[in-house]
């Protein structure tokens, strides 16, 4: 199934004991719904906070359900809390949310004015000094490819290795709308946020791209920026044998004139 | 000044003895940064619930401010409220925000799927019927130029004439994201939102652009759709002198893949 939730309600994906989990939600609704007691298994974990437009997940039942029934019976359990089932989809069996994914997008949105978040605000991150977001995307390339990650990583990062690599890293400006558009096939814990808070430092001008490029060499979380506050951040595909599961091509447009 | 507001926190812009306006508020706060009662005048008086990208208000001040200390000194203090001063310029003596604006911008936003609205929550009408947005945007052009627009105008409207010219509707969809663009050089009470309501109809197949003809030349609100609900509806622009105020090109696009 394709799911969207709102990350200010959660204590993230995984089901832990302290917080309210998107993952426990989902099983205690597939029990209500089924009356089996079934693993939810996500594509990515997101941490607090974090959004998602399209994460994907994938469970067993024993009883055969139409697809249909399972998004309208879900989606009615899992109220008042902030996630809709957008799709159920019936899969083979060696079908796994996590394993099988060769791919995960995300976006990450800065509004970038003096003037606070409004209408965005806990759904993107304010900051009110300039960032220069051709400057940010320049220096951004030089991170895509095979790379040790980890002064991009967490220190709390549980991967066993820090090597991944980066397909995609796009930075772009509309008004005072900054956006990030990141690919990969896995990330380490809390890249994403690692890297947008880093290239902050060369949108205020304080770093350039061999900036970047010593402290991914140093291989060492401290010589990284800040990691940018959840808020910002959206799960918005997992991909499949080459096909994305989005929830849609483009998202909330407002065109204006 | 240019606003940005959430209308899920207000009793609408205008000033009453009930519930929280947003001029209330930006009234309350002048007096407290330049020590002056002064009126604060929009260029539309959005209802209850309903957004606002980029109002456009004015007011005059004995004392001369530079601009950027009104926006940040009236930001500081609007807080905790969902309010945001975007810009601040100074204007003749007979500019006014209402009398002057040559023309206003809204846009509609319906989130269409079976799935309820998320992150878009409070921010759009969810509509869980498919509609045809290629229909109704077709069935909305008749709507287009100057008419007799009883039949989509609040009985409340107070308005001395039911005769409006209305510039453009243009309605799109983006996945399950349904926009309405909706300009003219000013609008009756709810008439966007009714407009929005009976062109539902369409979408569901149950009239067509002969029924909202007839609809309009009834000049009669009962022969309309029902009115869509405030948390869809956008301020987006105001146009003086041919050249339109608003908060950005396009806000909050969200490109997947």
């Amino acid at each position: 199934m394709t799911i969207e939730y709102d990350g200010r309600g959660f204590n993230g994906w995984q089901a832990q004991e302290n917080g309210v989990s998107v993952q426990q939600i989902l099983e205690d609704a597939l029990k209500v719904f089924s009356g089996e007691l079934q693993r939810v298994f996500g594509a990515g974990r997101t941490d607090a906070g974090v959004h998602a437009l399209a994460q994907v997940a994938h469970f067993d039942l024993e009883t055969d359900f139409e697809e249909y029934k399972i998004r309208d019976g879900l989606n009615s359990l899992v109220r008042p809390h902030l996630i809709a089932v957008i799709s159920v989809q019936k899969v083979d069996e060696d079908f796994h949310s996590r394993f099988s994914a060769t791919g995960r997008s995300y976006i990450y949105r800065i509004i970038n004015r003096r003037a606070p978040a409004i209408l965005d605000k806990g759904l993107a991150w304010w900051v009110p000094v300039p960032l220069d977001s051709d400057a940010m995307h320049e220096a951004a390339q030089v991170l895509i490819g095979k790379h040790d990650f980890t002064t991009f990583r967490s220190v709390a990062c549980q991967a066993k290795s820090p090597h991944k690599t980066l397909d995609r890293l796009v930075v772009e400006r509309e008004g005072d709308h900054i956006r990030f558009h990141v690919s990969a096939r896995s990330f380490l814990h809390n890249q994403v946020r690692i890297m947008v808070g880093t290239l902050r430092l060369v949108g205020e001008g304080k770093w350039d791209a061999g900036d970047i490029v010593s402290a991914l060499k140093a291989c060492d979380r401290s010589r990284g920026g800040e990691t940018a506050p959840p808020q910002g951040l959206y799960l918005t595909g997992v991909e499949y044998d080459g096909k994305t599961r989005s929830n849609q091509p483009q998202m909330k447009s407002f065109e204006i004139g």
